[in-house]
This record gives C-alpha cells, sequence and structure tokens, in this order.
C-alpha cells in the first residue's frame, strides 16, 4: 500500500525515524534504566518495539492503558504513574506485575481494597500536582506497609522541567527536583526512585529509571528543546479539497489534532508547503507561496504539537517509509 | 446506576436539559426546516431522539458519520456538508439518499466518480473555509448536471458569525452571508438552500434549512451568546485524587476535553468549586475557595467549551437526571 492509498485524515509514523527515536534512548538508557510511558503512543505494538529493545518496564497513565499492556503480554512490570481511586480493575488484571503510585492514606487504602499489591511513593518535585511533600513520604510509606503492601520506592515528575527550552536551565530545575526526591526516599527506601521525562532523560542522574514517552516520535513542543537528539516522525496527512487565490483547506481539523499546545505547523517540503490560519472540527485553512499554489487532490503534511493527544485522536497508526504504508497499527490503549 | 458509580472521567448528559434543548429548536424549526448536524454529537442514539422530534434529514460533516447514520436506519436524507474527493464508501452506502457538498469541478469530478448521484453547491458566504464564490456556482451547477447529478441547491455556512457574542451584530453580519447564497441561489435552481448553526438559527431567515448542532447540549463559547435559549447540558465528571493546601487535583484531563475554545472551568455549584489552574493529559489541576476544601473521592464537574471536539474525545456518553444513571449511549459516528 502507498501512502497516496490513504484516507484522509490519516496519522502516519515515519519508520526510520522511530528506529532512530528509539535506538538513542535505548543506547543512553538500556533495560531498566527507562521506563517507557506508553501514553504517548497508546499502542501496544509500538511498545513491543520497546520491549525489543530491552525495556521490561512499562509506565502507564490510566487502568485501560494497564488492562490493554497486560492482554499483550507486556505486564512484566506495569506501573501505573498515577493517584487511583478504585483499583478494583487493576487488582483483577491476571498475569501482570502492577504498581500503583499513591500520594495519602486514602489512594493506600483504595491499592489496597482493590487487591493491589505493589505501591510507590508519589512524592511532589515542584509542579503543582499530585504527589505528597517529601516530608510526608516516610509516614505515607509507613501507612502502606503497615497494611500490607510492598513500597517499592518513589516516584516525582518533574513535569515543569522538562518543556524548557534552554538546557542549562533544566539542569538546575531537575537538580533541585530531585533534591526533593531523594529526600524522600531516604525516608520512604525500596529499590525504585522513577522520574524524568524526554526533556531531562540525559539530565536527571537522580532518578534510577525514566519514565519518558514522546520521544519515540517527538513534536513540536519538545523539537524546540536544546541538545534532544530525537527528530519529529509523526504527520497527520490531509488532502487539499478547496484552492482559491487566496487561501486553500486540507481535511484534518481540531478533530485529528490536539490544540493544547497551539496551532500544529504544516510540514513545509514534504507535500504542500504552506501557513495554518485556523483550524475548524474537520479543516485546516491555510495561506500559501505564491510561487507553489496547490491544487485540489494534492496532500498536505501537519506537524503535531503535542503528539499524546493527537494519537488519542485516532484509531489507528501508519507505519510509513517514503511512498510506502509498511503496517498499520491499532492505537488500542485509548479510553480510560 | 448512579453517577456515584461510574468510573471518572465520564462524559455525563442532563437529560432534561437535553430534552429542554431539543424541543425548543424543534418548535422553532420544525421538520425539515432544521436538518440537525451530528458532528456536534457524533452519537445515533441522541440523532433517534431528533428523529423522533419530527427531522428526518441530517447533516454530517465525515464520511463516517454518513455511513454510521445510514447502518442505524437514520438514512432518509443526508447531507455530507463537506468536500470529498474519494466517494466510493459513500456511493457505496445502501438504503440511504446521500447528498455531498462540491465547490469546484474536481470536488464534482469525485461524487461523479463514487456513485453519488445527488450534491449541492457549497458557496463561501464570507468564512475563510470551502465554498466557491457566488458567481461560479451557476458554472459549478451546470458543470454537474452536465454530469447526470441532480444539483438539488445551495449551501453557505457562516460560520464566522455563529460564535459573535452580540445579537444584533449577528443579525447584520447574517444578512451579508446570506445575499451571497440567494445570489447564487438564484444562477444554481433547485429546493435546498441550507446554512446556518446553533449561533443563527433564529436569526437567518435567508435559509429553508438550518444545520444546527451544538443546541443539543452547547458548551461555554455558545453559552456567552446573547438570546439564545439553550443551556449547557454536558459535563466531563472527574473524582478529586489529590488535595493540599494550595490546590486540588481531579482525574480528567486534555485527553477527556477539548482544548481549542479554551480551558473548561468547573461547574461551581454541582460538586466540588473551584477555579482551573491548568490541565495535563489526565489531570486538571484546579484552586478552591478557602471555605470548601474538596476531599480526595468528591466530585468535580468540567464545563466543556466546545463540545463536538469534547464529545469525540470519548467511547460512551452517559444520560444522566438527578444523581440517577438513565441511560449509557455509543459515540458511535467517531472517526473517519
Amino acid at each position: 500500500m502507498k501512502i497516496h492509498d490513504l484516507q484522509t485524515p490519516a496519522l502516519i509514523a515515519d519508520a526510520d525515524v522511530l528506529e532512530h527515536n528509539l535506538s538513542t534512548m535505548t543506547d543512553a538508557l538500556p533495560g531498566p534504566r527507562l521506563r517507557p510511558h506508553v501514553k504517548a503512543h497508546k499502542t501496544t505494538a509500538l511498545a513491543r518495539l520497546q520491549r525489543e529493545k530491552g525495556h521490561t518496564n512499562f509506565t502507564c497513565a490510566t487502568i485501560r492503558e494497564v488492562e490493554g499492556m497486560a492482554a499483550v503480554g507486556l505486564g512484566d512490570d506495569l506501573l501505573l504513574a498515577n493517584e487511583v481511586l478504585d483499583c478494583t480493575r487493576l487488582g483483577a488484571i491476571p498475569n501482570a506485575r502492577v504498581t500503583v503510585a499513591v500520594d495519602s492514606e486514602v489512594t493506600v487504602d483504595a491499592a489496597h481494597a482493590g487487591g493491589i499489591r505493589e505501591v510507590l511513593i508519589d512524592v511532589n518535585v515542584g509542579m503543582p500536582r499530585c504527589g505528597c511533600p517529601p516530608e510526608q513520604a516516610g509516614h505515607i510509606a509507613d501507612y502502606a506497609r503497615a497494611k500490607g503492601l510492598d513500597v517499592r520506592g518513589v516516584m516525582g515528575y518533574e513535569g515543569h522541567v522538562v518543556g524548557v527550552e534552554a538546557l542549562d536551565a533544566r539542569v538546575t530545575m531537575t537538580e533541585d527536583c530531585m533534591k526533593r526526591l531523594l529526600e524522600a526516599h531516604a525516608d520512604v527506601g525500596g529499590d525504585i526512585v522513577s522520574g524524568g521525562g524526554t526533556g531531562t532523560y540525559a539530565v536527571n542522574r537522580w532518578v534510577n529509571e525514566i519514565q519518558a514517552g514522546s520521544y519515540v516520535l517527538l513534536d513540536t513542543a519538545y523539537g524546540a528543546l536544546d541538545n534532544l537528539p530525537f527528530h519529529e516522525g509523526l504527520r497527520v496527512l490531509a488532502s487539499v479539497i478547496h484552492v482559491n487565490d487566496d487561501w486553500a483547506v486540507a481535511d484534518a481539523g481540531l478533530k485529528a489534532l490536539a490544540m493544547d499546545h497551539g496551532n500544529p505547523p504544516i510540514a513545509n517540503g514534504e507535500g504542500c508547503d504552506g501557513e495554518v490560519w485556523f483550524f475548524s472540527d474537520e479543516h485546516v485553512t491555510f495561506g500559501f507561496p505564491a510561487a507553489s499554489r496547490p491544487q485540489v487532490g494534492d496532500r498536505v503534511r501537519l506537524r503535531p504539537s503535542h503528539i499524546d493527544p493527537t494519537i488519542a485522536k485516532h484509531a489507528q497508526m501508519h507505519v510509513v517509509r517514503g511512498e510506502e504504508v509498511l503496517d498499520t497499527w491499532e492505537v488500542d490503549l485509548r479510553g480510560w
């Protein structure tokens, strides 16, 4: 099958960029040093490639992601890195090792009630989201152990740092965050000190596993960071359906592309060139250079500004090389 | 089943608000005066309610929406109000009347090649998107008829007007747009003059059918308009999973809520009160009034700022009254 035969809008992933990104990360963080985050791609076929690179432990953001990973045999060591109040479904998953993040007595109670046996203490390292203060981590670990739960260690996500464009700022901010995490770990114990993301995988030297996800295919937001060796590999393919003297319209809109990191730009040089004016539900209106007016039927490629929610809008991802469609993957971990 | 039993995040629709909105619109635009747009809800169960109100003709935005509506017996008169370059799937749909928008010779050729028999000439009435200039509409209609296609009339969407908050501006802008559409209709002929949306359904007196969709459950963007008699009926239900002295976190993020019309606010007075700080993939971080600190396990309801892409993120919509879940609908028209 050729890319030309795909109905649009279509999500296409460049096989060579994907391989480059996967290998580069595995070289830097082999085996258990990387706990790939499947929330970025929600695709077990892609998780299998990460497994083939030697990463047996995965990070998940939803119950559905944990269930889906276990169902395809990728359940060696699954961390649900979010707090969950009803762990019944998680506790019922067969043939998988499931560890859940907890940051309060209530979330420990929920893990215990749902039949979970292993937890990680989630520590706030500076971003205003979940995680207990470092000074409470020891108490929560004690509380969990008193319930009979195994406490495997700590996690802390420096989510306010991973997107900082300047490398030196990322380094100093990460160090500040990780001091908090190590302070908590001293009280909690356990083998695991987990954190990090695509933006800090190389500078976070304090954790013993990194939860990166976006590195697989990147996006324009991460693409703006200094010193990342990964390349953008994801596009949303669209067809030009209208052209006039002033603008053109293609058939991919905000139901096919996430808008939370700003408008995805056109990938100039990979089909029609142009500059995005605005997105509608199923359309993008764009201007074009006078010298390269598109034709109805031409293809445009859009560069996702945030891959996680973009991929989550699609049921399938097509893996391509040049004009060939090599494979079509189900995005099979969507929903909750 | 009670709302309390729903796993979060969950999409919930208020049955009474839905009934109010459906009835109010049907009273204003009975039978074929309304051609409900299913892109807003992507749910055939909801389309059936619109059918029961007497609306037999529907508007769709994607091939998948047309196929899905036909498959459940709602194919009396389906308009695909977008340009399509490969009409093969549309032409193969059994037991449905399918009309496609065209705005160029290429899109007429595509309709003809795909086995489509009826088209509407899509006219640009002021928004920079699809639609031919009014002065070309007659030519395109002639071209389509020469191919053997039935030209049923014209459509023109004043999409840049439907969201204008001030009523008087909406009225004068709509009139300007519709002069262009009627100019085109004079050249094209046919029974149908189609246009409009939720924001202009009451002021657009020039078309003979209105393509409104969002009125069914509204959103904060449409809720800001003067003089709309519809109410917000959609919420995304979330559970509070973390609370500290300064902020709280609930488990609905930007994978459960569209962000293109801005951050969805918390529905104060319908559970926890608060003010949204920011959204992550699976979280919302929010501040709360000192007097009403939430507890872990409390529920928060979020008000979608744009219902169309919000609903498209969910596989199911729960219909509720008070604390009861009356029904669970499949959002069965997702994808393309």
